[in-house]
């Protein structure tokens, strides 16, 4: 069985989860997130190595995607924060770098009020999308790329 | 720890997972759900509860959801198929059955082309979605919903 | 003066008036409407006869109307819920039935949110409507029938 | 039980009913209104009083509004006319007067051709509306004004 | 051979003509406009009897119209300035009085910026429009008049 | 050369062909159309098999559909009436079932008044489409289809 | 029985069938139509005359149209090509030179891609349409064509 | 005083005036404009010189349009029939060609149905419009040109 | 230095302020204006003269605008409530009078809902806009139109 | 009385005021701003302590906001530049760090050709906007400012 | 190294280069262009042969890429014109006869106002656009198509 | 004969030409462009100097055309990625610093799929476009600006 290493990656105003409008996003940060996933079967550090990145700039999102690349990284999970309505150069350094992504939100973005958080650049090149569920979403798409990477 | 009972509720032509259009939904059908579920923490017969039902019908999809309610269901796995987009009839049940739900689909709805398949007249209505990860993605949802009952 | 028959027709999530979100919906629920219409001048029961049906789907809303086409009924109160703004069908069928018909609704939809509820497909094949004033709006349109087949 | 103090306020072109286009509006002018209104029951003199206004011009109509704030009127019947569709003005000031008030039209409006006559921007600030039913319109709405009102 | 009486009704901002933005509407004013007139063939004042107004009002331009109803008004000559594109009730008005009207402009509003300015309200109601050609356009408007009365 | 089973299937308000707004839809009903049918050359019982199905419900008509699959139908005659504009569901259906299935309607319906007419959700899933030539226009669809299998 | 005389109108990029994107267009020519349609029963040459022309000139096309009007024309078979979707004057045309008319398509127009292929402006001006089965169609239309004029 | 040369040219399916749909647009023939023309004062053969076109073809209009440069006429009364709408290359050809242009129609294009012939592509290149008089407009077109070349 | 007059014009429901929804206009009423303003440097009343408008009339509105033409006035302040979003008719008396103007607004237009607010037909003839600060809005633009005139 | 710190936040091409498109964003740079506050009163010093900030990158931006969040500041003046139109992120940064904030502009925003100038995102999480008035808006938004922390 | 033949293809209101708007497109006429090709290395007479054509109908431009194809023409240069944005034709004429083509504008028409011309219908069926550089664009055009065929 | 100097400005996912998804954007990187520029006539190194700048991020790309302005480049050869379609700010910024710039792009944008892609906003502050010919788009578009530079 392989290692998989995995880069959780954020973009704007979600460098403070936890401070930020908790009634949407929730009270837990990303230090919660890895012992959530770490309780998963078939998640301990031997098998599954995470990087974490957050930057607020579109262009550093790209130069680390383009890094990624280069790193052979197994499994995106991608929360590209306005970004993810906004930035077509986003989706078309995705659509090259051809790493397996899913897209993740903390609040579920189709239900929000404005017909702009409706539409996700991101999604024509992601495997999926998990949304709405806090940083839950995260752990949740880490298990959908082991399972996408096992099969 | 309470046992919680979901309903897995499946809308038009997903009565034959596994042979409609592979390609897109996948090979495995309902019957491998059950197993993809028992397998994850804390998802055992003496905790979890699952029924199931299909219909291809708008109608029968409300009766359920309203009969969902007089059995106090603890939460709801919906794929509504086609409805998705196009039933308010059914995001108006949600409304008032008031049961916490997640909006699950096989594919990644927002990634195929056609305008009218990025609209969820359900999400306003559910906790979050999980999309594009075929039948796991039910699994995943089941997850959400027992880590929503808990917290 | 003859004796009139109508048919008071509720559509999808109607089976549950009083339960279903009084704050929008009101807390009465159809067993008050017949006493309220039984209150107004002209309507006692020698002189109209009042049939009931709901249904939570579109087909069977349909082959009652064709049904009360083949029972000559003289009038038809129509709530047709969220059919009311998506099926073209239903509309089809008022179309050639050629029933008197009034639309009703028991929230003033036009005031609510989201332009999907201010297009009415039901209102080219009605008299009129009366919407807003929770189930008075159904004695009120029984009013404005028996006004209509009086003139 | 109080006597109520009614204001019914007519705008453009709707000073010469049973005049213009009686195809659609109708053969009846204001002069049979409060006969109707008083057949109802619970709505004689010394119950409700009515006052009537017509205007052609938006501002006058607004400065009838705000009268009728004045002289603390207890509930408004509204026909604006074409004004139902374009004044912003009027809805400004229905938002602020706080009369409760329900919307009427002698034809059903949204069963007329030109989407521009679908959109009410009167209906956000309103009870509810009776439309289609020539000036008996105008008499169910008084019937739902002494409703709200005793309600 | 009868005698006509026109109505030449001009809305708002027109009431200073041959001062406002002349290099869009020209240099000249309605003083020039009776003698343009007077010079046709078959318009002499014997013939045709020719009326003024303007006003700023959308109200009180209704009201003057349905006075030229009531005094039996042969013709109407429009120019109905920025009315001509928000007034659903000055159109509703020229559908109910039944008076022949022809739309004029100072300038071709069809060649000017702005989609607003392209649609014009009136002209349903309308037998022509001529427009661009400064207050010449009100002249020709008159001959169209009286050759549609003679025919 | 083989015998051909062909499945003649209309939806909503197609039940009562003939009594049904016969201005628009023609004054003939399906018992005609086996007689038409039969008139062509190379469609006589034994090398054709016509099933004949008609419902007003969305769901029944997917049932159908997915039966029709299941009994090995080599052809559809859908007539899907207003289903035809709204009903993804069905669309979906066709979609996997993956039967020949040429879309017909009674009526022209891209002459008709009402843009919601001219989308048909249908045709992305059907060989062709005869539209207008009431009830003929299903034996033109079962002469496309016998062309079609035989070539 | 009379002798009728179809004029097939054939428009842009419709000269060279069979060879033009056979993968959409089929593989077939005009010489194998008048053999369908000979093949048909009724429509022997002393029954039916069949008169061609194609052109790739919208005008050119308005001039044959009208030039068909002249020569008595009993029935026009019409695939417009691009003009389907683009010529106003082309409609214009039909509509008044009032010669029953079949609108044909090689392809199933409305199941391609790309909205504008959707809009037909000659719909409004037809009998009916057959579109999606190669030479076929326009056979079919002649036979609606038949049908139409002995009824 | 000056000669001056005009072109009355008429676009697609205006060959046939009087015969076309006269009950849009008229029963009169262009063998009365010239008479209506030279009954206006100012326009005797000697002073005024008038060329016809027609032409169904949108190249040949243009051949004809960079002719009349070449020619020097003088003004141009233009009926694009339904290139009016939809030719920017008419359109186009009058940026360039530079001469006096008065736009006209027989019908009034701004009050028939459909959105497409509200807007006129040629207007942005013209002095002026005349619509809704049938031939008139032409001779009212002409008079506006001579207006505009005197002063 | 000049002494400078500016025309304070208040639009439609304007007239109240301090009772209209305070929570949405604020507290303060027009006489808190002239204190505010004069509490700034270099507006004492020797150098600055006020003038107050307020009108719930389109056309007295434009009235007085002309008004102001003639008496010379040298800024105006003007909040021309709804009519900011729908006059047509102001806008185009702003163009031609030509004096300098400040679109004010008490709320923060922009920052609420509804797509009809985040439209002004004013700005295209005001040197600028201040909105959202309550009254203070005014003040504001005064020191504007002084900064402006003396530069 | 407090002494507060205000962040004036420049985003991209607002580095070199002064010298671009002087016509549209006038001569005056930065260095005037100073003066131009300071001569207000109560905003000496002592009293107000200014920040500047500029930088061409959205992400910067985004990193600064979230900096004056744990700095304190009490007000900022955004004048956000182009990404005022496209930048959802520095929108939802606005959102999240609750600082008090004017949206300012040097040009009258609303006045200029082009819609997407039209459509503010920053304005939702604004007090109010100052747009017109050269770098005099951020004068005037320094004063909304204090006059909002007083109050 | 093979001889090619080009065609360089011009359609509407291009027959007058240098005289037409030359504040638009320049002053240079066709006579001009070969100069410009032969210049570049490459492209001397033994080894480019030019053709030239020019029309203002959309039908006779159809007519020549036909024969283009029957020519075995190595390469076309297409300035469309208007036709490019309105043409439905000439772009499906493009795409079956299959040859090499590029797009080119004498101005750069993604930067003139007017959203019409922003779309084009030929970019589909083209390799490339060279816009906005007079008839160099022609020259570039020649240039990358040698290096298509070569590569 | 001046000395030229060229920047070469590449934006988004342009960092690694000839890896990224060669089947559209070519197989060709940057080392290849100086060799194809300099093979053309009057490029030699004596009189074209070429920089050459790539940057991910919308501000970076901003700060380097700042700074092109202080360096007196003589002209841009600019392929802004993604960015073309979406950033306004790189759009403000060619408007300001006004040196000649050619738009180039490695494959049509305006012939592939997705609305977006068809939208240029440098487009309106560029001399000219060339598109879809790989990296010898740029070699054009250096020719382009030399053409126009010694014009």
């Amino acid at each position: 069985m392989d290692i998989y290493t995995f880069l959780i990656l954020n973009g704007p105003n979600l460098g403070h989860l936890g401070q930020r409008q908790p009634e949407i996003y929730g009270h837990q940060d990303l230090s919660h997130l890895e012992g959530l996933i770490r309780g998963l079967p078939g998640t301990d550090p031997g098998k599954i190595e995470l990087l974490f990145y957050q930057s607020n700039s579109e262009g550093k999102i790209i130069d680390r995607l383009e890094q990624a690349r280069e790193e052979a990284v197994h499994g995106l999970v991608l929360n590209a924060g306005a970004y993810t309505h906004t930035s077509l150069a986003i989706a078309d350094c995705l659509a090259w770098i051809q790493i397996p992504c899913v897209e993740v939100h903390l609040s579920n973005v189709w239900a929000r009020d404005g017909k702009l958080r409706h539409q996700s650049l991101m999604a024509g090149h992601c495997l999926g999308v998990v949304a709405g569920f806090g940083i839950l979403s995260y752990a949740l798409a880490v298990q959908a790329l082991i399972h996408h990477l096992r099969s």
